[in-house]
């Protein structure tokens, strides 16, 4: 059996040591010391994954010590934050050692990728739960705040939103009377357990974009947080959504659910100003990464106070209504001809059954 | 039952933001954004709780929320760093809001108290999970760090270290030929669920001590990694340890086993140079903590590795042995007339059984 130092010695702390570049001090004192560049803010994010909830029991440890921090990353991304560090907390039932080795390897791979540091952690016996808490520099005028939105902004998406809840529903056998070629199970699941942080991105439309988030709980729900937060409404063209080419294959409600609703994507729902729309073009060419415009930001009437997020993503009735006081916040949903479409999606929430 | 929003608003966000001073971006974004004032460091620690290991499954909920935060500050202590914020990630079975309502009013009155703002989390369903990430700052010229100590430091403790330990064994019923009073019993368990950091105490020390480290493993196993990190030895005389007077009612084998290898206590064992004590006396007055000397930093012969911390402790077998290669690091046991003492005690370690 490995002690705690040990382990913490042989799969961590050594990797680290011979790896610190910005931090003053790292992993073996009681804090880790780090400081941003003159003239930047720090930016911080914390995220705790649990077996059965954020990842299967049986999960590839690889693929797992990649999620854990592709998921933190993707936090600074959307802030528009260049990577400094981490810190990663974990409790383990038994450490076993090819275990560690798989679970460090994918962490590791992704961390020197992006130049992210480990600067501290915690080890403890328990069931299995990861927290990775992550440091980021960026200048303060323009981090990627989710209350920037302003009406007239265009709405845009990177990569191909649902495949990851797709791969999901792969590995649940969610869709028994669904054809799936296995290229397409492959591709569903990669995006599942190696959602690529779209670091490059953030840092390319810092300065150019308004509101930034990650679409972690799903594009519909994760809008929400965008307006209720700008205090501003959008309009989705759906059939502008860029779906990939195994899930285009799917039936069309199975297409809607996983792009609109379907969690774990990790790409960035981003809004900017008519004007931008070259510059985030370019922006999005520098990353190697595609972006999508589907929809616009509407101006919401402030006479109440919000509804519940989760309430709002089916609280708007469409088209051929008449006026009444306009729901907030609200996401008006078309299609390519701008009639309405009715669509009842679901958000997702870590208390509530999937 | 509560949904993971309602659930953070009511508890956690709207506490955090009636209160936000140091953070430009708290709760509520991707990332919060802060950032240490000018010529100052940040620093970082990250500690993780877990049901059966750091707390009982029926901990009271109110001492719960103030631990959490207060192993944390007492690493901010332990660096000589002032508290700036902290994020909280927590993995809960099941939302209960009794539960909550208590657990967050712990949190709560410790965060005020030393200033230390909530600045962002994470909630999950889960087995019973608390990962706290907090910040302070800190002149880096002044962090209180393990590898500063120097032959002929003294070796110094604050308050009473063991009553924690004396606390989890009257919980645990394993004493039982053992009398211990009321008032004494209540004495232990308050010491091991209402740990008050050392934060005043660590200020005052920034800049006077050289290494400090928090003795949350046993102040014999902790020490040692101050020893290990700066390259050198120690005298610790047994009989100059600072005991409560309910520690010094229970069997002197028992004081010592509490005293030296007992996890939980959250005091400061520091090193300061001789020429210091006036000083180090008069910052524990300001903060109003009780300081001892108990031991000197000695010299190690750097010829071999180190030993493994775990076996160090009891590697030294004193007195009327003939001169060897010195074991580094070691801890020479003596008592108050400076005789040796053949101790042997084990380290407290995550991933044995304690």
């Amino acid at each position: 059996m490995l002690s705690e130092f040990s382990l913490i010695d042989r799969y961590f702390a050594r990797r680290a040591r011979t790896n610190t570049r910005r931090a003053a001090l790292g992993i073996g004192d009681d804090c880790a010391l780090i400081a941003p560049a003159a003239g930047e803010m720090l930016a911080v994010s914390t995220d705790m994954l649990v077996e059965g909830r954020h990842f299967l029991p049986d999960v590839d440890p690889r693929a797992l010590g990649h999620k854990a921090l592709a998921v933190n990353l993707s936090d600074l991304a959307a802030m528009g934050a260049a990577p400094l560090g981490f810190t990663l907390a974990f409790a383990l039932p038994k450490p076993r050692e090819d275990w560690l080795e798989a679970f460090s390897g994918g962490l590791f791979e992704l961390a020197d990728r992006y130049g992210c540091e480990l600067i501290g952690g915690d080890t403890t016996a328990g069931p299995l739960n990861l927290c990775i808490t992550v440091f980021g520099s960026v200048r303060e005028a323009h981090a990627l705040r989710r209350d920037a939105a302003r009406p007239g902004d265009d709405v845009w998406v990177s990569g191909t939103p649902g495949d990851a809840r797709a791969g999901l529903a792969v590995l649940r056998g969610e869709w028994p009377h669904v054809q799936i070629d296995r290229a397409d199970a492959t591709h569903f699941r990669r995006a599942l357990e190696y959602p690529e942080p779209r670091v490059a991105l953030g840092l390319a439309l810092a300065g150019i974009a308004r509101a930034a988030l990650d679409v972690s709980d799903g594009l519909a729900g994760d809008l929400l947080h965008i307006l209720e937060r700008s205090r501003v409404n959008a309009e989705i063209d759906v059939d502008a959504l860029p779906l990939s080419v195994a899930l285009a294959r799917l039936p069309r409600a199975l297409q809607l659910q996983c792009a609109l609703a379907g969690g774990d994507d990790y790409e960035l729902c981003f809004t900017a100003a008519q004007a931008q729309r070259g510059a985030v073009e370019a922006a999005a060419q520098q990353a190697g990464v595609r972006v999508t415009r589907i929809g616009t930001i509407t101006s919401a009437q402030m006479t109440a106070s919000p509804a519940s997020a989760e309430a709002a993503v089916a609280a708007h009735d469409g088209a051929h209504a008449r006026p009444k006081a306009q729901a907030w916040p609200a996401i008006a949903w078309r299609d390519a001809s701008g009639a309405p479409l009715n669509l009842t999606l679901q958000g997702f929430d870590h208390f509530h059954a999937d």
